[in-house]
């Protein structure tokens, strides 16, 4: 019998991979692998088979019972199969679903961490999540599902505490626009970084309404972090972009971790 | 001029630490590290002297203030400093005010984050904070200040997103009682991880009104996570604890980073 390892590869920058994530990509025979996940990660599994399995054209290469049909499988076969997902598996990785099938299935298997996009992306930005006095909480949601989305932020008091969305980024106008219809001041400080972690990474800074109205030219092609809140406002300077003004997008130049 | 590193030690199994922690260690002159900071981490910085900052018997070694000023003091004679802090630097960690003041004083920094327990300690015990059709959102805590906790968990709807609560340990009963008074379902499924990812660390399963009641006689030591909602009844099985009762309070053999 094999073993399944559910790895996190962090936000891309392989330096905010973990000891044992660089260990058990080492050991891997099989690495299956989603979009969101840098060609210099997959470098570690030299000697692995390594499968694709993330989105092509807006579509899933592969569905996801298929996905944990073949880790399965390969691990039946006694392989060391790799399940390496972008940031954390836990968060919005689908971890859950395909832990509870390879434990049904009877598969040996551990859970890597990873740093999540969550965190790391407003960290490159200089960004806090929680600061005294400015914010003691934060919500994670993701910005993928309309319905999910609007359901959260249904939950919250209008500019109560940090809010961070994952995956938000072809929908950031109407993102703001569902805050603002919720309550939120219009001009709660407002953040987005794209690549985080990486060379390439972009950050854009500004407040909810130029969200909601200003045509934000974020190269989408890149995995994308909104935060917004009060903290959005913190470390401008901090990240080395002293200069920029509100509702500028800027390019930092990223060699920080 | 020195440098200083503000680094995210994890969640204690030094498997947990990203190279470019590692490689901040290996480096550093002169460590400034927390009480929640494994001994096992501080063996990377073998080269550097190493001075505690965190709490000796509930207070401070050192208030922020002085913490700061030393940091700033080391760099400027040229040392490379790493300021070491258990989880994630920017999740109530003070970073952001460490930056602020290093920015404010011209001293080069840069910010190394780690993996947060907010995402790791819930990971171990078998629990993903967020699960396709149980919940889309978390929300992050500080259990420590009354108001804080209050304040956010009043911005909430009930049962709405997952609650992670950090260093909410000595407040188990106050905390499910707030939860419970602001109309939370008192069959809530809750999760108590103490010393996530270290080879003590214990898991709690229950409800928010077992949580209220039963004397949970947690090991208060160790730095402990509690996480409410439906995904804190996933994962039982699959975190190797099969035959635990709900309610019980177990000791998992964690080998698995």
């Amino acid at each position: 019998m094999g073993h399944v390892s559910l790895v996190g590869a962090g936000p891309g920058d392989p330096g905010l991979l973990t000891r044992t994530a660089i260990a058990r990509l080492r050991a891997a025979d099989f690495v299956l692998y989603d979009a969101l996940v840098d060609d210099r990660t997959l470098r570690y599994a030299r000697r692995a088979q390594r499968f694709y399995v993330g989105k092509r054209a807006g579509r899933h290469a592969m569905t996801q019972t298929a996905i944990q049909a073949l880790m399965i499988r390969s691990a039946r076969r006694g392989r060391r199969v790799v399940r390496l997902k972008g940031g954390d598996p836990f968060v919005f990785g689908r971890g859950g679903e395909e832990t509870l099938a390879l434990q049904r299935a009877g598969i040996p298997y551990d859970v890597v961490p990873g740093i999540s996009s969550a965190l790391a992306a407003p960290a490159s930005a200089g960004i806090p999540v929680t600061h005294r006095g400015v914010a003691s909480a934060f919500l994670v949601v993701s910005g993928h599902e309309d319905e999910a989305l609007a359901s959260a932020i249904a939950q919250l008091q209008p500019n109560g505490v940090t809010v961070v969305v994952l995956m938000g980024l072809g929908r950031l106008a109407a993102i703001a626009c569902l805050l603002i219809d919720r309550g939120w001041s219009r001009g709660t400080p407002a953040a987005v970084i794209v690549d985080a972690s990486r060379p390439e990474q972009q950050v854009w800074r500004g407040t909810l309404d130029r969200l909601a109205t200003d045509a934000v030219a974020m190269d989408a092609a890149g995995p994308g972090t909104i935060v917004i809140g009060d903290v959005a406002a913190i470390g401008l300077r901090e990240a080395g972009i002293g200069n920029v003004e509100v509702g500028m997008q800027t390019r930092i130049p990223h060699s920080r971790f």
